[in-house]
């Protein structure tokens, strides 16, 4: 049984709670929604629950391929536990499908099929807006090690192979996604934050709608909707 | 005797000419000047005089420590006789200290020596505003193939040490600097374009006084002055 001690720190969509294991931590995926790098906020209602349960599938299911994650178990509707870890300050963008800043950054137009997987890493750095980084920068911030950088990079690319091909059998495509990497108290390089709507492009196979967090950033609307369909096509439990 | 035929490309500060022999160009410096993707517009007189005199003095202290670049020889005030390449759509910036966007992107103050060298790519496209890209953009992009970009930055980084080194004994600091690379017409990827203050931050090593193009940029004045004082401490003739 694991008991809720003092919060260690909020983040911009969960809080992360202190437990009576060092190792251990719980997360609390609350409803809040950031996007352009905190400049537009809302609350997505219900959303805290969606995340939380369609993290807990794609974390188990990466597990049982052989991915390592934070990822122990799941409390309750809002509640996760998992390893404690020092998160690297770096957000691992794998893209399969241009959108968002790529299509910006190299003139290609949203929706345009990548012929090669691009990994990008951003410097997780608010106050400096979240910028592209190389590895030479990586290098220089001491952000990781180059054979951490290698690592991360490595199961990124697993990590797609094994999201698009989960996803595609349920005629979702994924666009792009977020990951942030944590060392455990092991000294173990191991997957943490969320997989969710929030973290990743996902778009329905056949009608190209979008399926996560762009309803939000664009004010498409039926932004709850959207999450939920995600949770159901995962075989989650609607709410 | 190299003849000037028909101009093949108009840039920003130079303009190429074709020659009879078909593996060799002339190229002329302009003493036209921009900043900031093109925004800010002006001319520096007498910098196409001073960047052929600059970049020549340049690219022979290079190639005599062994590495290939376009030059051939000096041929008038303004014009210089450069192997034909096709140019890498790469800017290659090679950084010792943090100014300019590098900076603004990692959010460390000017000035501050980096403990280790910064070797960024951004693609040459003026439409984009040369973004910054990492090496799965150039591959997506087919800007160059893996091995050409090892070796371009390999280069690069053996260009910084042999720069760095000849400016210290004018007591210059070499800031940063941008180059580019071509593939000549026997397929060798070779150094291209210009070494001036165009294209480097070049700092007085005692004050710190900024002698490159910056001056232009920040409106700092005594813009030609300062790029006949990087001349004259190159060892060339004076104006």
């Amino acid at each position: 049984m694991s008991v809720k001690r003092e919060m260690l720190y909020e983040g911009k969509a969960k809080k992360v709670f202190l437990t009576d294991d060092e190792s251990q931590v719980i997360v609390e995926y609350k409803d809040d929604a950031t996007a352009f790098n905190g400049e537009k906020k809302g609350t997505i209602a219900g959303k805290g629950v969606l995340n939380n349960r369609i993290t807990s599938i794609f974390f188990k299911m990466l597990e049982a391929k052989g991915i390592p994650t934070h990822y122990i178990e799941t409390l309750s509707e809002r509640e996760m536990l998992v390893k404690k870890v020092r998160i690297v300050p770096l957000e691992v963008v794998v893209r399969n499908i241009a959108a968002g800043s790529l299509a910006k950054r190299i003139g290609w137009e949203e929706g345009t099929i990548l012929p090669k997987t691009v990994v990008e890493l951003y410097y997780k750095n608010d106050e400096l807006g979240d910028p592209l980084i190389n590895h030479s920068h990586v290098d220089v911030l001491e952000l990781a090690t180059p054979e951490q950088v290698a690592e991360l990079e490595q199961m990124a690319r697993e990590i797609n192979v094994y999201l698009k091909a989960f996803l595609a059998d349920k005629n979702l495509l994924l666009v792009d996604f977020k990951l942030e990497f944590g060392i455990d108290t092991d000294g173990n390089l191991i997957l943490a934050d969320e997989i969710s709507p929030d973290t990743c492009r996902f778009w329905d196979a056949d009608t190209k709608e979008k399926l996560d967090k762009d309803r939000f950033r664009r004010d498409l609307g039926s932004v709850e909707e959207a999450y939920e369909e995600i949770l159901r096509r995962l075989g989650g439990f609607a709410l």
